[in-house]
């Protein structure tokens, strides 16, 4: 269909939604319009704009990154969660819980520069590939989200990610790959510290947690960041509970605002979970709040005519 | 002169070597033409955009706010710094240093919501005035600096303010004052948190330093925030030198760059500061390497043709 900003969605109540919110925000005389200044919109990303399934991306660049280090750390055979790690088993890794994990992310994203760190994630993403998808992770983004965000862009929006990812591992491939600026790219954080090498500035990645941005922390990282509102968010999982409230529960502007969740349905073309999966990626609380709250369930298998950009259409991160 | 960008600029090296750098690096098929995306632009508040003089602007807000608080705590007249505060001599409290001055912050910036404390400071802001300049505090900005500003987003630049000022205190002016809308400035932060209130989701400000956002914090927060480094730095004190560094010193990506320190030189129109003054808007070391390092000095009572802007040009935020 000519025009259409959402080629890749079947026609139906969320496409026209989708649409409706943007054109009665957007449009001059419309009695929802909303000022330029204030058409934000957040989009979870793991989940929401790439796959993260069978685990989050950052989690096989943390297992890829342990097999380069492996030689400077023979203690890491003998040790949990490295060893498990080491043997591909990332799940029973992942079940050590939040202080394994925290290990595992400062031992392969801090002790270096924030440019050796991009240098290292964007010579990383050049080369690894989803197990089952066999495609760059960086092609494992959604083509119907992607419109999403163009559409919104088109119409004066401005599209920022609120993600538990690493804010600096996203950084490397959110422009070129989503079209979003490193300035609107927020995401979880390691404290970093300025100072002199050889008569140049760095800055040095320490092995300490500065934000995590996931759950609660989402509308947090919103206000210190944006400072202001969005009014339309995109999420997945309860990770983005929070922020989904954030947007449309109680607004003391009573601005219009938008909510919907992207539920994975679709086992033949990507992955179906939703209750069940505890890892990452559980829908549970936010999809039983999601009638009352007037939020908008995407049924992947549904809802969309495709999933993945065909490979000329992907913009990819060599 | 008809065209001229910068007219409140007087002609001289200074004026030009501002036009030269936007021009050759936004202008295609220059050889300094940077891309954009990467056209980030960083400015100091106090002393660089507003008047920091004699006390900085927050300073006189905190002041109000203990008086209109001091009925509900009887012992702050028995108490420093509370006790110079209310006796409206800021700078003994100010004295007191880092941990007197923190905690006067925490009392007046905490334990209200996000949204109570940006109508706390726009109500303040559109009644309190500057004591020698006798104007709003709003109406202190420099008319050559918003002119830099327009001049700048107009060629494509974005513009960032990087202050050790209070972002959520900035927010309620930035963007009516100087165009810089919310997301765009960073600033130093306490922490908040979110909580459901009646069914309503709120952020809860505690008084709890999130990030002190001076000196050596400045290039840490501008990869926070911004994820790049600025090809333009914009300051006029110490707290200044760092993120002067970090956007014109061994770049590894060799971009131009552009560094400018405002030179309060003007004690008839405004104030003349630099070595001497301790308490905030200090220039001695970034002084000292200027020249070494490539930094422009403006020369506020040589460099301005005009300081504040006129009346009619005052955005107020009433």
């Amino acid at each position: 269909m000519s025009g259409d900003p959402l080629p890749s969605w079947n026609e139906g109540k969320v496409k026209e939604a989708i649409i409706d919110f943007v054109a009665r925000t957007s449009s001059a005389g419309s009695s929802d319009y909303v000022p330029v200044n204030e058409r934000i919109a957040v989009f979870d990303n793991d989940g929401t704009l790439w796959c993260e399934m069978p685990v989050p991306v950052q989690a096989y660049f943390v297992n890829d990154r342990l097999k380069a280090l492996e030689p400077l750390h023979p203690e890491w055979q003998r040790t949990e969660p490295y060893k498990s790690m080491l043997a591909g088993d990332i799940k029973t890794a992942m079940a050590t819980g939040i202080k394994g994990l925290a290990e595992l992310v400062m031992v392969t994203h801090a002790g270096m520069t924030t440019d050796e760190f991009s240098l290292i994630v964007r010579s990383w993403l050049a080369k690894a590939r989803h197990p089952k998808l066999n495609r760059h992770f960086t092609e494992t983004i959604y083509q119907p989200m992607l419109e999403v965000l163009a559409f919104l862009r088109a119409r004066g929006f401005a599209t920022f990610i609120v993600s538990g990812g690493g804010v600096e591992f996203m950084r490397v491939f959110a422009e070129e790959v989503y079209g979003v600026p490193s300035h609107q790219v927020i995401g979880s954080s390691i404290k970093t510290h300025f100072e002199m090498r050889g008569g140049k500035p760095v800055l040095s990645r320490e092995p300490v947690l500065d934000f995590f941005d996931d759950k609660a922390g989402k509308p947090v990282n919103i206000n210190k960041h944006i400072g202001r509102r969005p009014i339309a968010c995109f999420g997945n999982s309860d990770g983005d509970r929070e922020m989904l409230i954030w947007t449309t529960v109680g607004r003391t502007d009573e601005r219009p605002s938008f909510g919907l969740i992207v539920h994975h349905t679709d086992a033949d073309r990507e992955f179906a979970y939703d209750r069940q999966h505890v890892l990452s990626g559980q829908l549970d609380k936010a999809w039983d709040e999601a009638e009352t709250r007037g939020w908008i369930l995407a049924d992947m298998k549904n809802d969309w005519k495709t999933v993945f950009p065909t490979a000329a259409r992907t913009a990819q991160v060599h």
